[in-house]
């Protein structure tokens, strides 16, 4: 399975050298290394700064599930690229979305929401994540929490449409929630959002967040049916 | 409109001094109280105590929907008293179930799940009720937040199927998440689950929990189609 | 409760003569013919062929529900038009999509996917939409099933996430089936599809689909909460 | 992987001839027959006309994924063997219900509604199965539709939540349409209801209906979180 990890790699100023100093290969670096360690998974890497942002056929074409950080930097990132993603997640690849990847442009215009809008506050507080669907395969191996000793803290009203599949909410200590595991299918492709990992935080280091992520790889990777869905097409070719 | 509230009203011996303190009139009368000022509310009332637990076809027979509340006795409702409740929720009554009636035996015949499964801690903390579904009826009028100044604590992993639609989600202090306010549709019935109210705290008496099942008993009103829903039928007699 | 009704307006050569027969005020006068005769309703109508594809703030800026049928032109309507309905309905406003209103710019924006994609043929066969969802209003006072005598075919795949609430199902005499009878919800707006009325058959003035689209109406009223969804906020400013 | 395929194994005297003319070794036959050359798939079989039905912890207690056939009979199933069963599906254990497995007290138990509703006539007509969610892995290998020569016909109102996922919709040649081929979650169990299938007619030698059966039992398969799910218990003894 091949899986493209993509991260912004654009800190603000005030979070780069803290991000430099946690994720030295960038957040990017850090979501390789144990991707790359899953039985099957062959990881490539691109960032936002990279030509093209890193979003190029070229780059990203041949992936079966795309990992997707980004942040501040959401607004960048062409229109055309984001059609091109979005046709890609409909004809099938999975797609892997992390923290502030909620205010991409690909998750709202795959939803259909506006999905920036959240509540957030940066200051470091203890998170759980509790798990509400014990039979999803993204659940597997995990407890049925876990803590998250610092992380940045996010909470509802999150502007989402109710997810296919709701698998984890995420409360911090001063008491937010969110809804932070949420499947979406659209087409024959299928999105994860996990709230998890800002940039000051190791959190993509810690055991349990790595699972979720890998898991959610397998779950969103192409299952789907091989017929193609046609935007004009001629019924009943087939039966 | 015809609203029928029923109660247990047999609280644990260690709750009833308290109980009876803070609701003079039982829990039933609390809900019944702010019920009746409702526009174009019928009310009536029933308890556990009394013949036939209150639940008789000749007592609750009449209602449009049936607001209920139950704790540790949800075991000895007979199973032909549960049979025929679910009976009139699939034929369109409307059903609200208030906290521990997440325990009852209608509420697990009417999702199919060990519904009585979440975990608990009556210590009276703070609880935070979050909206997740501002187009929702039952959030209409309400913040996007409130606060409950104590209460039970209910946390995930609460055992029902995904909600038809998950309209709050509630917080506590120690940082439990509960899918607090949930609809579910059955045959032409519509259950609504909200999880406050302990029987030793005020929280009845709050407007905003008030709020939410006032609306709640206007959502889950009938507003079904009329045919029957026949267990053995021909096919189309109407078309 | 204002309803605005729009239409293209602009039938293929080939369909101009038999609309113009059928629907001498067109298809946007057919339905706010009987829209207007609801109790409480006040209709508005636009038309593609207008000042601004009809679709400008004065138009239809004071909508609570937007009634939308379109057909072959549904690229024509501007990017900027199509993100200021996007904004309004998830603000609040209604939406009713009607038959080829599928392929619209709008629909496909809101719920994600290539809504452009279904199958279809044009033969005036016979049509039977079934409910699915007896506790819904928008089932109220129809029968389980009826009949169309004549409408274009439509049918699955329809590339569409599975609705929010799936009402109807319609199915054609040579056996093709739609999920013809879509909720959707998008931050405080609620959408409805129905899939009913080829602009060469009479279907708009049949009695089961006029109650179809005015219990969508009323379904798809504003009846959300009153706060804001705001893109950048801080947290918590209520509670 | 373990499956064990249960059948009821008492058709009706009218049908006795027929279905045992067609399925030699019963529909329990058939269905092991395809089942067992899977890979993985270790295939164990019984019947309703064995001792405790078939249906006792020491025949079925093993099984990863219990596929259930049943018809008339349903009613004589033991409520202490539904609820046993009811508990190994909360549990964790797969279950794929086929053909008129609808009416059986194990799925209304599950889902909570008269499930034996739903228009029936057996004139042996053409069915046509379409699609409706390509991304699912239950559709994986199939074309967009198949047709089966000659079914029983059976159509909606199917008193049914509405289902987790909904993969197919079957429409016969006298236009009925069933949401046909519905997920449920209940648990840390995966149920999957599948509708093709009368004893009269051969179906389950069908190459299309074996692969979604085939890919039902590898979707209802055990891949759940492994932490019990306790009725009576206190928070958090994890976190």
């Amino acid at each position: 399975m091949r899986i493209h990890v993509w991260a912004e790699n654009m800190p603000l100023e005030i979070h780069e050298k803290e991000m430099r100093r946690i994720y030295p290969d960038g957040i990017e670096g850090a979501l390789a290394a144990f991707l790359s360690k899953e039985d099957g998974f062959e990881v490539t890497v691109s960032r936002g700064t990279d030509p093209g942002f890193g979003l190029s056929p070229e780059t990203i074409g041949k992936a079966d599930v795309l990992v997707y950080w980004s942040h501040k930097h959401w607004r960048d990132i062409p229109d055309e690229a984001v059609e091109r993603l979005q046709a890609m997640v409909l004809d099938g690849m999975g797609l892997v979305l992390l923290h502030s990847a909620h205010a991409s442009k690909i998750f709202s215009r795959l939803v259909g929401t506006k999905t920036q809008a959240l509540e957030w506050h940066e200051d470091g507080e203890k998170q759980r994540v509790v798990c509400t669907m014990p039979s999803h395969e993204i659940a597997k191996g995990l407890p049925r929490s876990f803590i998250i000793d610092s992380d940045e803290s996010y909470g509802e009203y999150f502007d989402i449409p109710q997810p296919d599949e709701l698998v984890f909410i995420t409360v911090s200590e001063s008491m937010d929630a969110l809804r932070s595991g949420c499947c979406f299918r659209r087409g024959k492709g299928r999105i994860f959002y996990f709230s998890s990992g800002h940039e000051t935080f190791p959190v993509y280091y810690q055991r349990e967040v790595q699972t979720v992520i890998s898991n959610a790889v397998r779950w969103a990777a192409p299952k789907h049916a091989d017929w193609p869905v046609m935007t004009i097409e001629k019924r009943r070719n087939d039966a």
